[in-house]
């Protein structure tokens, strides 16, 4: 199977699998229920889910064990871009070629969507998944929940809200990705990991493989928002500049953030290098996050 | 030992169990951190870890092992306080005698503070519990996550906002109170009775004791809003009133309000009594949740 239908079958069974996860929409409270499938469903690439789906297929992992995982950490995903968009923090009106989802319902609903996908996301997690150890579930849970608090993504996200108007070193920058989209990044491709019963080596390689992806996303995203425009990327384009974030790009210029992206690219290829071929679809997963720029 | 001093001990051991399981103040990013303890320590009835510790005593649950469900419980509490005090909520500014998260900090701290405070319970009940088998902890965080989505507490939230400005039948508003309040009182019990391996027939029975309880606590909520000064509530006081929210006292009477309450205790009573002596602290529990208004 080539690439891109890999890609499109998991982007499928990942929209199925949401869709069955979350209430149905006439369910009371049904303006809940509708905002929460609103914010999640019909839009996204799914990266975290596809990172997911590839780490476990180096394993032979059960697809409909790594669907509860990947879910698990799209919902998390879903959940900080509704809280993102809100008034007091990015104040965003447009996400995946839609009003957000303060905009298209309205403040207080959109608080409570984030909040009950966050509840979501360890609800899919804790359904017992067939043939993974109890134990190794707990760990997998506990793994989340760690990427997605205060000292990974939530943190992140408070690092970004210091860090408006500053000048930051690029390790500071680097410090803030981590958190902010690394560490959910790397949580989708341990739990991939886990869902095949991955050995601690694999995974502390894998973790390495994920930290490279992470930063190459950013840097990758830094550069599309400086470059295409609002109509290409469904979001508000340029927001960054505007807010005076600190971004790869005003820091290293584009043509160095292209680089460092590159490089990344390479290194992460390297990392993988001893999976052999089990791991053809998280190389091809560097590649196509580095190509939606160049 | 009597009931306050077996209350004030779990109150203490709850409050250094929360202080544990918070990151530390110092840590990064600093200032979410300070929010967050802010938003938990130093306060509060403690009422959710009062229940999960009186329902596990029943089964002689280890202590070490209930403080990890309660305080569970009291982070998913605490986050919900932050999130409803919001502008978009109830834009509130006064909570256990302290300005509000928000106010203290600002909105988008705040923010993150209810969502990182969601996750640390999740991350604190996803930590190994020494002599529970894991398969029940992995019931325990469906459960704990049920209790607080859309289809609990969040879900209550939801509801609560709907009602603003409605004339709600009694069956309505207790509809609303048993996702709004009751689910997570409800969690509690359970999770108490969960640590100390409780057989299905005694987590049924005190599901429904559980269930008086949440709309007891409910009742009784509304008349000291009523009734209640703001110094003595440590919370703003007739704000249903000025916010025109629909509460058994504009609906019943506080004469009759306070009728409910009684017919609420005596039922939970009735409920506990096979357990006999065994369930001491919840009983005192039901009657100390009564005596606030009396």
């Amino acid at each position: 199977m080539n690439f891109p239908t890999w890609m499109s079958g998991i982007q499928q069974r990942t929209e199925s699998a949401l869709e069955a996860a979350l209430p149905a929409p006439g369910l009371a409270p049904a303006r809940l229920h509708e905002a929460m499938r609103y914010a999640v469903l019909g839009g996204g690439k799914r990266v975290r889910p596809l990172l997911c789906h590839a780490a476990g297929s180096i394993f032979g992992a059960d697809s409909r064990v790594l669907d509860a995982a990947a879910i698990a950490v799209e919902l998390i995903h879903a959940y900080s871009l509704v809280h993102d968009d809100l008034p007091c923090m990015d104040d965003d009106v447009l996400r995946r070629g839609k009003p957000t989802c303060h905009v298209q319902f309205d403040e207080a609903t959109a608080l409570l969507v984030g909040d009950a996908l966050q509840t979501q996301a360890f609800q899919t997690l804790s359904n017992r998944l067939e043939g993974i150890a109890a134990t190794r579930q707990l760990d997998m849970l506990h793994l989340l929940a760690v990427a997605s608090g205060s000292r990974g993504m939530a943190g992140g996200q408070a690092i970004d809200l210091a860090a408006v108007g500053q000048q930051l070193a690029i390790s500071e920058l680097e410090f803030m990705h981590i958190h902010k989209t690394g560490a959910l990044i790397r949580a989708a491709v341990l739990l991939g990991a886990h869902c095949g019963e991955a050995q601690p080596d694999a995974l502390e390689r894998l973790g390495r493989f994920a930290n490279r992806i992470g930063l190459l996303f950013q840097v990758v995203d830094d550069i599309l928002d400086a470059e295409a425009s609002t109509a290409t990327l469904g979001k508000t384009a340029g927001k960054d500049a505007a807010q005076n974030k600190p971004t790869y790009v005003n820091i290293l210029g584009v043509s160095e953030a292209k680089n460092m992206a590159s490089k990344l690219r390479q290194d992460a290829h390297e990392v993988l290098a001893p999976f052999g071929e089990s791991a053809v679809r998280l190389h091809e997963l560097a590649d196509f996050i580095v190509e939606r720029t160049f």
